[in-house]
């Protein structure tokens, strides 16, 4: 029997990882965001550091982008750079898998939603929020001001779109990689959750 | 008190019809869809043919993108076109105010969520759904062979970009434009308005 599996993508400043940590514990099933940087460090020997600023930092790799790009069909990405960025992503998917098969579980982030596409009880989630309520939050939360938080927002969404992009050869935010969207303005958080609670039922994977 | 209304904007063959429908019943509020052609032909004096066509086969105005683009900051078109087709539009633009200020209600396509983005009690959804079970819906309700359902579904999709491009200068089918997205493979038809009842109770906007 497979395990449920709920992945979150969100914007930087959406609110993403509280919903998902709230729907975990609604569901009584265990929540991994920073979490997986700890055990991708451990497995591929690489520092925890290095690890969590891949996701955060990623750029575009323009020669890398034309040999994996539309042009040549090709978006495994391994066998044209197996630098130590694309270790610490190999080493996370590991990581994924195996917790994918301990038990079901709350991913946020990390192409979780590319990686486990082949899982049987799946919900692909993605948080979306309005540009001044993800300033705010960020002020709020990370002590940032006015400019910097608008900076550290548009750097984020850059580096996330970059990452998804090198990966996994899609969009992130495109509309069709996902189950269920939510702004998270419109909802709040408690909202956001009991609407993925109920398409978890909705698609018979809850009762 | 302002009126409670669901705009729901679709892909084609996704079902977004059958959800605005069933949600209308639910809420037992008016659902408008086709309606509004004939709604619009009577005000503008257009033939309601003339203005069904409008959505459905709507073609890019490359001058008009010119005029109304990034590099010029408009996006009105009404002072740089106002062709027959803009009359429908704006035609419509009037129904849909005014079925809004009548009472609440549900909405398919039609630019209405942009049209009405400044109702106080709105909700903005967008209903998707993977490609092949689009093909297999077309072809059970339209009677169409399999290639002839897949060029209806590219045509239908670019025709309705080319629409919502034209009259309000946003993407269709941008996350950002939409309080939520539902896509309806996942979820069933069912499933799909039961999450847009839980989204309007988050909002606080149904007990």
């Amino acid at each position: 029997m497979s395990n449920l599996i709920i992945t979150i993508s969100r914007e930087f400043g959406s609110g993403g990882r509280k919903i998902g940590a709230l729907l975990a514990e609604k569901l009584d099933i265990p929540f991994y965001d920073k979490e997986i940087i700890q055990m991708t460090a451990e497995k591929s020997g690489l520092s925890p550091d290095f690890v969590a600023r891949q996701e955060e930092s990623s750029q575009r790799n323009f020669l890398f982008s034309i040999a994996t790009g539309p042009y040549t069909g090709f978006s495994n990405p391994f066998p044209y750079d197996s630098g130590v960025s694309d270790q610490a992503y190999f080493s996370q998917t590991d990581i994924l898998r195996e917790l994918a098969a301990a038990g079901s579980c709350v991913i946020v982030g990390r192409c979780a939603d590319y990686i486990l596409r082949a899982e049987e009880k799946l919900l692909r989630v993605f948080i979306t929020a309005d540009p001044e309520a993800r300033r705010r939050r960020i002020v709020a939360e990370y002590g940032l001001d006015e400019k910097g938080s608008a900076d550290k927002i548009k750097k984020a969404d850059k580096s996330r779109a970059a990452y998804v992009r090198r990966y996994t050869g899609e969009e992130w935010g495109d509309i069709h990689n996902y189950d269920l969207v939510i702004n998270s303005d419109y909802t709040g958080i408690e909202g956001a959750a009991d609407i993925i609670l109920t398409a978890l039922k909705a698609r018979g994977l809850l009762n």
